[in-house]
């Protein structure tokens, strides 16, 4: 799963009838620090995750094994918010 | 899913007939300020987008899973058209 | 879906039997114009393509929703010959 | 099967409930010699696995295919721990 | 399908049970002319391919398609041993 810091958020008036009530974060990889990289993408949020989190991103048919996504035309979903992340014994990232 | 731009359309005489009546469009990624990059793909459109439209798209096994799409052989579908981002509390991109 | 040039062929004696009687192309990604990039791979022809063709090729499980390859290993397949390609109003590609 | 490296834990507080008593490890890509390399990124650990080892690991829909991640939203599992690698008869990689 | 070259073997003494059995090779792409290229990973051997063979790679949810690996944690799986390729007319790799 990717490790990812949400940066903001996406409004859609026009979108498939499944996704109405889904709230669409954009997202952006993070580096074990929580410094963002890359690509921004959108992923569905399922743990009320907000602008600053740095999240779990679970993508493709398993982003529909949660409650809220089952049968639903979504390929990332967050899945967790990241308390911390420790590499070799040291702290890299602790949520403020 | 990924953020991207419609920038034209692809024909097709010859194709799987599951594909007939769908509507191919080519889309490349966007940045949150709606300005292309990348390599061009195609997808089909499933809420009416047109060229111009900044979208979501949904890939891989979720793409078959709007009413359109069922059991169809494609691998990325529009799913909505976005209206606006906001990052960190500034809007980066308002549909015109 | 990936929009590729089919640049050749494969052959393969030894291989899954589900296989049997299927064409292997070898395809490299085009951009909008038709000229080839990337790397080859190789992908499943469901309509007759040939070399020189610009294709349309599905990818990962929607690969297997065509009759011709239910049940299959194969995660790439042509299912569209492309006839053009237009973008912003400009024919960037037109079959020969 | 990515060939990845073991590089430390992530933790987290609010994620889905299917979570709940899995290990969420970060990994990172490693070339044949055990070298890391590339962004690290998150795995579910199925085989006890602890920072250190090079591991197999396996993506998409085949990462609930394992008992301990049936129908969980995760998108890699850890599924080995490699003791040796060997190429073209010389052995790049061997397990302390 | 990924054109890739079989470059070695990797050994796993704990591993998830159900692939108890089956053969991990290290594989990484090859160009056309079967040069290998990137970064190295592993396939699930189901033709008997070994180290030199230039061989047809499927991933994702595909590579459960055959009778070896059905329900089964992988996502890359050996389906085809290439006897030659032929680009434009030349061949451009023979097994030798």
């Amino acid at each position: 799963m990717r490790i990812a810091f949400v940066i903001g958020t996406a409004v859609a008036t026009i979108k498939n009838e499944k996704l109405r009530g889904h709230k669409l974060l954009m997202v952006q990889n993070a580096d074990p620090s929580g410094k963002v990289q890359g690509e921004p993408f959108i992923a569905v949020d399922t743990v009320d995750a907000g602008t600053g989190d740095l999240v779990v991103i679970t993508e493709g048919s398993s982003a529909r094994q949660t409650d809220l996504t089952t049968n639903i035309p979504v390929d990332a979903v967050i899945i967790a918010v990241i308390d911390s992340l420790e590499i070799s014994g040291e702290t890299t990232f602790r949520k403020e």
